[in-house]
């Protein structure tokens, strides 16, 4: 076991939906949430994968996840919703407001969803491809307490809060932007800790504000472009938690009891291409565009140029077919976890 | 002449105005032209300021610059318009776009002007803060023809279509995020290469796309985080080119008679933050969170923490008062500008 285990998606969904009904969720609410957990994992993105289920169980035993969330539209306008989560599971939460902002859309051209009091949303292009095969182009952030440096500081000012564009392509596929407003991904810090390699100059400071190429000393990644990445990350905050009035930067760098919960908010925006022009043209324009870029002559190197999400979409094929590997800590602290609430590994 | 001469802006923007009504463009369009290039100047970018004149006298004199526009809303929705702009002045269509916008988000929550055909969009920041001073949370994006790096190729795919956010502080005042997604400005190049300084490593390629550090042999900047800033990119034609129908990587990489034209799309969407909640609210939050981030500790070397577009608008007062100074080359070449047209030099 020390080299880990190979598992189906559908067995972790399994055990994921297991582990949060026998602690008490909602079954669809637990399904969501394995399926959305499993759909990271799948496309190579562990950090957003169901290494998450123990800390799930924390912010749920801490009262910061809800179990059982009365989920409100609290506004509604002829284009948007904001939504109240009660603390629901970012998945359930998210997964409605795909809907609600798709729904908007269909009658107005535009749709906005602006969800408040959620609790960690995970791989947010999840939500933009189910707008996105609605035949909705999707635009959505989300907004967590501050764990990134602000440009010229030197201890956690933002986050590092994801923004994620995605289109449909026909036939049920869709682009997908997925990306942290930090130069790097968390999980690639955390990586090369683990295997014992230094990180670049550029991606983290340390404890003390100084820059470190040792990941084990890492304390607070940094902004993409600097001030753009600081700037588009408080741009998140601006729209997804002072519209919804749930200010999570102010109330975590002011040390408030409810700055030291976990909480997050979103927003989704979708925009019904039909509304426009025809569908179908659409799709064939983009795919006219793809083909040209990826014609481009490459750069040393590079044995093909890739579209936003298409790596994370072949490794989930690879990964269907073949299984996932997951690491032996990984598949440890779950496996105490399923223990706890009497589930069975698979 | 040689060190350039000091102007003031009211100045400038009489010579601007003076060229482009000279050259038979309405009175009114003119005034906003001359307007938008002024405030880029004002606010030290001069890329996206009167050193463009020239430029637009070329796009206009190949009729890709229409002096008569007869702008149309070609498709109107309960939320949103799409603009047909008959190759306006960038300046003319996006300032329509942000009051579409603000009127559709008043009466939806959410309003989108999706804007095609138009030219030289200039300073983005300018039309995401025209909706912020309605009491909007704005976000735009334009897309242009390829001329940075998509992530991998050696060669242009992509634009460094810059993406904008602006929210209201109050007191007629906003905070606007300007971004290309380019690692850097086209702009820092050009200032790198007239200064003789090498450009740090990853900013640019050489026309066999090679990295370099010779400002004067960079072709094509790389985009902003590698895959991010050229899915950005990407993700902003999809939205402005692509919806409306006016492909613009497509048709000049497979080099069609209208791929070899200026021509620029965009789009540009407003959230009604009074819909949701007080305005003062939401701008008590956002000062309050400013106060925050500008009370972080501090990097060694950095004297202020800086909000987005700050810094633009301490030197927009400075030089409205003190004037601006403009290099001889660019007046020169204004100066040659104007004479054909019979304007006087302030």
């Amino acid at each position: 076991m020390a080299e880990g285990v190979t598992v189906t998606a559908e067995q972790l969904a399994v055990l994921a939906e297991a582990i949060f009904t026998a602690k008490g969720m909602a079954r669809e609410h637990a399904r969501t949430v394995a399926e959305v957990l499993v759909w990271a994992d799948l496309r190579g993105a562990p950090s957003h994968g169901v290494q998450r289920i123990p800390r799930y169980i924390e912010i749920i035993e801490a009262d910061e996840m809800n179990l059982r969330p009365q989920m409100t539209i609290a506004k509604e306008l002829r284009g948007a919703v904001l939504i109240d989560a009660d603390r629901a599971p970012g998945q359930v939460s998210m997964s409605f407001a795909a809907a609600e902002a798709a729904r908007k859309a269909k009658e107005s051209g535009i749709g906005l969803a602006l969800v408040r009091r959620t609790t960690h949303t995970a791989a947010l292009g999840f939500y933009t491809r189910l707008a996105a095969l609605q035949g909705m182009a999707a635009l959505a952030g989300s907004a967590s307490w501050p764990n990134m440096i602000y440009h010229g500081a030197r201890d956690a000012g933002v986050a590092t809060n994801p923004l994620s564009i995605a289109v449909p392509r026909g036939r049920g596929e869709s682009m997908i932007l997925d990306m942290a407003t930090g130069v790097v991904a968390l999980g690639k810090i955390v990586h090369a800790a683990r295997s014992g390699k230094a990180i670049p100059e550029g991606w983290a400071l340390d404890k003390d504000g100084q820059p470190t190429t040792d990941p084990k000393s890492a304390a607070f990644p940094l902004p993409l472009g600097g001030p753009k990445g600081s700037g588009l990350a408080l741009m998140i905050e601006c729209i997804a938690s002072l519209i919804t009035q749930n200010p999570l930067i102010a109330e975590t760098l002011e040390g408030t009891a409810e700055g030291k919960k976990h909480r997050q908010n979103a927003f989704l925006i979708a925009i019904d291409i039909a509304a426009f022009g025809a569908l179908d043209l659409f799709a064939s324009s983009l795919e006219r565009t793809i083909a040209d870029l990826k014609a481009l002559p490459r750069q040393d190197g590079i044995a093909e140029i890739l579209m936003p999400g298409e790596r994370g979409e072949r490794e989930a094929v690879r990964r269907r077919r073949d299984g996932m590997a997951i690491p032996a800590a990984t598949w440890a602290e779950i496996g105490r976890v399923a223990a706890r609430f009497g589930v069975a590994m698979p």
